[in-house]
C-alpha cells in the first residue's frame, strides 16, 4: 500500500475547484462569515454550576420537545435543582442528574404528564440532508442548527442522541418523564434511545465536567452511596442571569453556505493526516460548530 | 401519540416465534451456551498498570494488523512503557499513551518502519453482517469477535474505530506509527479514522480509567504541564504473568447464534422501556460481548 498516492487521489476526489490548501473542518469553522452564525436565545440557555465548581452549559429545543422544555424553565425559574445532584454515571453512556426523589413540590407552570414528544411535524424545518444513509431512520440531515433523523413519508422529524444530548429521564413506558430528571449522553450516541424518550437540549460547553466523573458501580452506573453523589449549586436559565454575566454562545446557521462546505468536508477529510477521504459520514460525527461569544 | 401502541406493535414486529418474556440483550448475553464464547489466547492481552492504580486490559488483533501487533509485543516484552505515560486525553476523541520522545531504544524484534496495515483480505473472514446500512463502507459486520467493515467488490476488511478501539498514534502521511504511541476511543465512534490508521485492537476491561481522566487543555488535548501525564507503571502480555495472576477473559463467537440473536435484539429493542423497536442499528452501538473468566 503506499499512502502518498492516496493524498493524491484525496485531492481529485473532492471534486470542486482544486483547493490551494487542502481545508480543515476546523479552517471552514475559522473562516465562517458572520452571517453562517446564529446567536442563541438566553431563554433557550441553561447553566448548570457544580457545588464544587464547574459549569455546564445546555442549550434546550423548544421547537422539538415544547411542553418537556417548557418544564424543565420552570423548574430552572423555580429553583427546582438547587441542590440536586449526579447521582447516575454509566460509561460509554449517560451521566444523570436531578433529585432522584420527589419529595420536592413541582414549581409553577410544570406540567405533570407531558404528552410523548419523541418526534415533531416534519413541515416546518429547513433539512441539510446529511447525504450518507442512517441505521436509524429513512432519513438524516440538519435542521435549525440540531442534529435530525426523518422519515418523509410519515412526515416526522427528531432530535437524535449523539455525545452530549440531553434528554429526559422516564421510567418505563408510557410514562414520559417531566424534566426533574436530567441526562447527557458521554458515550458513543445511544441512538436506539430516539424516539423511545424526550430530547430537549444538548450540551454546549462543559460537557467533560460530566465525562470525567467517576462511573458509579451499580447497575445502570447509579453511584452505590449518597457521599458519591455529585452536588448541583444551581441551575438557571441565562436568561435569569444579569446580562454583564451571562454566557452567549452561536450556533452555525446549519442552513448557510458555510456549514454545506463543513459536511462536505467532514465526510471527505483530505488534509495531510487523512489518506484517504471516507465519502460519507456518521450522523453524530459532523457536531454542529458552536462557538463562546466574546 | 400513544406509547403503549407502540409496545404491542414492536411484540409483533419481531418476528419470529412471540417471545413469551421480551427479551433484552442482556438477557442473551446471561444466556449464552459456553459453545457462544471463545477465550481470548493470552499472548493476545495486553495488560497496562497505572502507577497510582488502574488497570486497562486490551485485546490485540493480530489477524488484523500482523506487524503493528508483532511490534506491540516486543515492547510490552522489553518493557518499553515502563515509566511511560498517557500525555493526551483530548474529550470525547482519544486517551494517548507512549514516551512522547524517541529517546529510548527499540527492543529486539521491533519492524521501525511496519506497512500500512489499514486494511486486509475479506478473503478468509467469516461475516456475520450488521444488517444496517453503514455510512463509512459499502459492508459493515462482525468477523471474529470484531467489528469490521468491508467491501466484497474490492476484497478489503478493517476494523473500525468504536469506544475503546486501541490505534496506532502517527505523525502525517505517510509514516504508519511503530506502534510505541497507542490511543484509546473515549468518545463517539470517529470513523473517519478507518483506514487511515492502523488499528491494533480494543480495551477489554477498564476504559473508564481512561474515559474520566482530566482533558488536556492544549491543542488536541495535550496536557500542558508533564506535571500532569498520567503515570503508567507497566505494561505487559498476559502470557508474561504467572498463570495464577494472570487476567482472562471471554470473548463471544461472532459466527454464533447466539450472537445472531443478540444482534437482532439489539437493532430492535422492544423490552418494557423501548416503546418502539429502531429496525436498525450502527456498528459500534452492537459491542461485542467480551466477559471476565473466573
Amino acid at each position: 500500500m503506499r499512502p502518498l498516492l492516496f493524498v493524491t487521489a484525496a485531492a481529485l476526489l473532492i471534486g470542486a475547484a482544486p483547493a490551494k490548501k487542502l481545508m480543515t473542518p476546523s479552517d471552514v469553522v475559522a473562516g465562517a462569515p458572520a452571517n453562517a452564525w446564529k446567536t442563541i436565545p438566553a431563554d433557550d440557555l441553561m447553566v448548570m454550576d457544580l457545588a464544587k465548581g464547574g459549569r455546564i452549559v445546555i442549550q434546550l429545543a423548544p421547537a422539538f420537545a415544547p411542553v418537556h422544555v417548557a418544564n424543565i424553565k420552570a423548574l430552572a425559574r423555580g429553583g427546582y435543582w438547587d441542590g440536586a445532584t449526579v447521582y447516575r454515571v454509566q460509561d460509554n453512556y449517560v451521566a444523570q442528574w436531578g433529585l432522584n426523589e420527589s419529595d420536592r413540590p413541582w414549581p409553577t407552570g410544570v406540567t405533570p404528564k407531558p404528552p410523548a414528544e419523541y418526534t415533531r411535524a416534519l413541515k416546518g424545518l429547513t433539512i441539510t440532508p446529511l447525504g450518507s444513509p442512517d441505521p436509524y431512520a429513512p432519513g438524516a440531515g440538519f435542521a435549525d442548527g440540531w442534529p435530525v433523523a426523518y422519515n418523509a413519508k410519515a412526515g416526522w422529524a427528531d432530535l437524535v442522541h449523539c455525545y452530549g444530548t440531553v434528554g429526559v429521564g422516564r421510567d418505563l413506558s408510557p410514562d414520559t418523564g417531566t424534566g426533574g430528571e436530567l441526562y447527557a449522553v458521554i458515550g458513543h450516541g445511544p441512538r436506539q434511545l430516539d424516539r423511545v424518550i424526550a430530547i430537549v437540549g444538548r450540551v454546549v460547553e462543559g460537557i467533560d465536567r460530566l465525562s470525567t466523573l467517576p462511573r458509579g458501580t451499580e447497575a445502570l452506573g447509579f453511584y452505590k452511596d449518597k457521599a458519591q453523589y455529585v452536588p448541583i449549586a444551581s441551575i438557571r436559565l441565562a436568561s435569569e442571569i444579569p446580562a454583564a454575566y451571562r454566557p452567549s454562545y452561536e450556533v452555525m446557521d446549519t442552513a448557510s453556505a458555510t456549514f454545506a462546505r463543513y459536511l462536505k468536508i467532514r465526510a471527505n477529510r483530505h488534509d495531510d493526516f487523512y489518506i484517504r477521504p471516507a465519502g460519507g459520514v456518521d450522523l453524530c460525527n459532523v457536531q454542529v460548530p458552536v462557538r463562546k461569544k466574546a
